[in-house]
């Protein structure tokens, strides 16, 4: 089955795939249908369909020198290349590109950790490094930094960044594109540039001030198609000397109000790690009487709620803390954040969780001791990657909508109310219902989650996911809830939601995006950005 | 003397002046001589000779509908507007515009503070709102957060925050521009545009999450001509409970190398905020042989200077650290800076300052308690705006190069010897010697400061201090050091030493500039970023 780029034959086609094999071996050149296979997106909700994003081929360069080269080449054909780092982009349309017939451009061998400095405490990394590599390459060395990883941590710290991933420590470093600190891009000429302070030849601090001097464009290269990254820094947080957990517990519904709000003293003052939110309500949603009160239309009263809880001898909410310092300190900060909740609401308890000097034994790496259910990823929280989360998944995958709510009690719970109505025609377990918590992955924001299991046998189910996703993201964006991260498939939706004065925004990018690549070279469609030859 | 905007003459000037009287009452355009006192640079080192760049007129639009005005007005005449917020940017070119000529977009009465959540923790602002108003705000309504501002605090935090400014508090809110999140435009053809969750209409969490979804422009706002910034969101840090100073010195030369390592640890951990380095030996400096001995050709020697210090009975350096949290928390962190250093260092001595409660009282904002000279801005480490800094001022004022350094004592060593050797043929007394300690404002590097002052009336002079800069500029950038912030006059010299392969930054930003803006309608030439029609 022949894909092919877009207005281009198949003799054309060949010739440029020539032109790449003599740029980078023939050996890194994939286009058959067999060879493709891993760079389909396995978890697509419209698999074999004429809806799924194919690649016509796939190219591996093994520097930057033979990125540009691609880049080159591809532009004499007009040829759309997708730039993929390294890992899986599960839920978020894998390796499959936004327009079919992209050539992928697959980064995995520039895998190079050029520099990890743990005086100055940041890493300088090439965009085919994945976390555990990172990892490896600090304890093989000893080195007294630890990284912030996303779970699974077969990532990329580039890949991961660019998408505006997070991780689980302390408020700035789990903000992956926050914590980074200056670009190397291959731009949609082939030339190369480098942002911030890494634009002055020789440079001392590409990795310890991210603005340079001047406008900084940096911020075009995530989630976008201005160019492909091949370096990046990383601000990196020193090794702490202890870690500490500790476990809230509340008694009512309308109690998350007050205690989001301790929780956002404590993060914002730089306290406290990622901070889990929970309700120990969910352990009753096996109950059909309570799983009907929690999902009733148009929600349960506080007082409902609160009579199951007390019914079940259950508190309505809880939070897990984690604390980063010396011993002291994190004591410290805990009790702080005991005194703060405890005094302020009736019925509030606490649980010491386990305190232990860092680096952790293996023993302790494995997540126990709380007493309810613990949610915390204890590896990801110690920066230690692993594929703990590769275990949620369900089916042949799924799509993942995480719109970004107030960090509020209030926002949770009409978001619970208004998400779980949207949903209710759909078939689906409910997602959001009177015990649904908020992440507080990014450190200032909440999210919710919705994410549906597709099935690749089943387009049914699977245009029901579809439609449920379409109907998720206008419901949210009316209530002014956006995504922050989409697969190609529903990235034109996504985008269409960021529409203030007329897509504005949209506009304005797509005006940049023709002066530097209107033929799309570089991934036409990601982010919601169509260059002119492409635009509908 | 009548200063014409580019290519037009004065009939036609005369004309666009009327228009702007049309679009914001005559009340709030001026375009004598006189009325323009207020918008030429007082510190100029150019002063009244043909290179001092001077505005044609100045114009105060009320609201974002008025500024819009003004942008397509001039768009329509083609006259390059400088839009400024409120403040004085001393030392960075005041008021007055790259190009001669241009009108003075003065937002100053865009003064509105449009919302301070105290339980999410942040500020939505216009331009023309001064540290001073958003404090004074926070202190009416009693609110629990703290601002980080500059000294003096008479500037405004969105203008602050576009030139990268910093402040004296913890790390990631000193870093002005880091710690926005989105803003309003008003782009060059008069369009308004908004970005991060602002772009989704009726947005909950604009100043919660800065990225929305797809490439982020933001960046092309700071530092820059892309558009006229009119609203823009902050993080705040909640008021803490507690502060506490502590100061730690060390006794020789090179132990600044293992202080500054152990420092860094407690900064990049969130476990203080801004360190305030400096050298006790700078005491000496009026002693001649001391001041030759610390000003040498080539450096002195680490014996030599460790002998001065042991003569003088004084330690080499000195840090002030600064913590926030708790009482007990501030007391866990600065015990753990003392383990650190004291067990690490030989003759290391640590010295308690003062620890008291927030909010201060007035007499602990005066700033006393060391037993060396103090640095500590301690209004300004508080959140509270002052006009301290404004005594440092000689003469008719000043011009400012603050190369940017790593954050090592290694870097700091050269940086004295290499800057130092390179002024030696100024006549000014020494900036850079042995005894020079560098800043710590931006959360991840070191800064050095040359600061000369300028005298209106002595042109000789002023000569001097301008080659003094373009030569610093020059030898710095040899070095791997760059400046992050400059007056227009030297714009151009700093932009130019960001020339990674044949300026490829520059020429990519002067590419999106051609594309959005190619008449130069906003403030041509900022940040070394010319429009077509200007470039040379």
């Amino acid at each position: 089955m022949a894909v092919l780029p877009p207005d281009l034959d198949q003799a054309t086609f060949a010739r440029v795939l020539d032109e790449f094999r003599g740029a980078v071996g023939a050996d890194w050149v994939w286009s058959s249908d067999e060879d493709l296979g891993p760079y389909r997106d396995s978890f697509s909700p419209v698999w074999n369909t004429d809806e799924e994003r194919r690649a016509s081929a796939a190219v591996a360069p093994a520097d930057v020198g033979q990125v540009q080269a691609i880049v080159r080449i591809a532009a004499r054909y007009k040829v759309p290349l997708y730039p993929i780092s390294t890992g899986k982009n599960f839920g978020y349309g894998g390796p499959s590109p936004n327009v079919t017939g992209s050539v992928v451009l697959d980064l995995k061998r520039l895998n190079r950790i050029l520099e990890v400095d743990d005086k100055r405490n940041f890493a300088l990394v090439e965009p085919g490094v994945s976390y555990f590599d990172l990892y490896r390459y600090i304890q093989e060395r000893g080195l007294k930094v630890m990284i912030d990883c996303p779970d699974p941590g077969w990532g990329s710290p580039i890949g991961n960044s660019l998408e505006r991933g997070v991780g689980y420590t302390m408020p700035f470093f789990r903000d992956h594109y926050g914590a980074s600190c200056g670009v190397e891009v291959v731009l949609p000429n082939g030339e190369l540039m480098r942002t911030g302070m890494g634009a002055l030849p020789g440079a001392k601090t590409w990795q310890e001030y991210r603005y340079g001097f001047g406008p900084d464009p940096a911020g075009l290269f995530a989630q976008g198609n201005f160019g492909v990254v091949t370096k990046m820094g990383f601000r990196l947080m020193p090794l702490p000397k202890h870690y500490r957990t500790g476990l809230i517990t509340v008694p009512k519904r309308r109690d998350l109000v007050r205690l989001v709000e301790h929780v956002n003293f404590l993060s914002d003052s730089s306290m406290c790690g990622e901070p889990v939110y929970g309700s120990p309500l969910q352990a009753l949603l096996g109950n059909p009487d309570f799983y009907a009160l929690a999902t009733k239309p148009g929600g349960p009263s506080d007082a409902e709620m609160d009579a199951a809880a007390s019914a079940a001898g259950l508190p309505s909410w809880q939070v897990e803390l984690q604390f980063y310092g010396s011993e002291e300190t994190t004591k410290a900060n805990w009790e702080l954040a005991k005194e703060l909740i405890l005094s302020d609401i009736p019925g509030a308890q606490a649980f010491d969780g386990e305190h232990f000097p860092l680096p952790a034994t293996e023993e302790q790496l494995d997540n126990t001791g709380q007493p309810y259910r613990t949610a915390i990823k204890r590896r990801a929280a110690l920066g230690v990657p692993s594929l703990g989360m590769w275990r949620i998944v369900r089916d042949d995958g799924h799509v993942g909508f995480f719109p970004v709510i107030p960090r509020s009690g209030e926002a949770v719970f009409e978001a619970q109310r208004v998400l779980g109505d949207a949903l209710r025609e759909f078939p689906f377990r409910s997602y959001f219902n009177a015990t649904t918590a908020p992440l507080n992955w990014h450190p200032f924001t909440f999210q919710m989650v919705f994410a549906p299991s597709v099935k690749k046998n089943d387009p049914a189910h699977n245009e029901t996911v579809n439609r449920a996703m379409r109907k998720i993201v206008a419901v949210a964006a009316e209530h002014g809830w956006g995504d922050y991260r989409a697969a190609p498939i529903y990235q034109d939706d996504v985008a269409a939601t960021y529409s203030f004065n007329n897509h504005a925004l949209r506009r304005f990018l797509e005006q940049l995006k023709d002066a530097i690549d209107p033929d799309g070279i570089i991934a036409p469609g990601r982010g919601g950005i169509w260059p002119k030859r492409f635009r509908k």
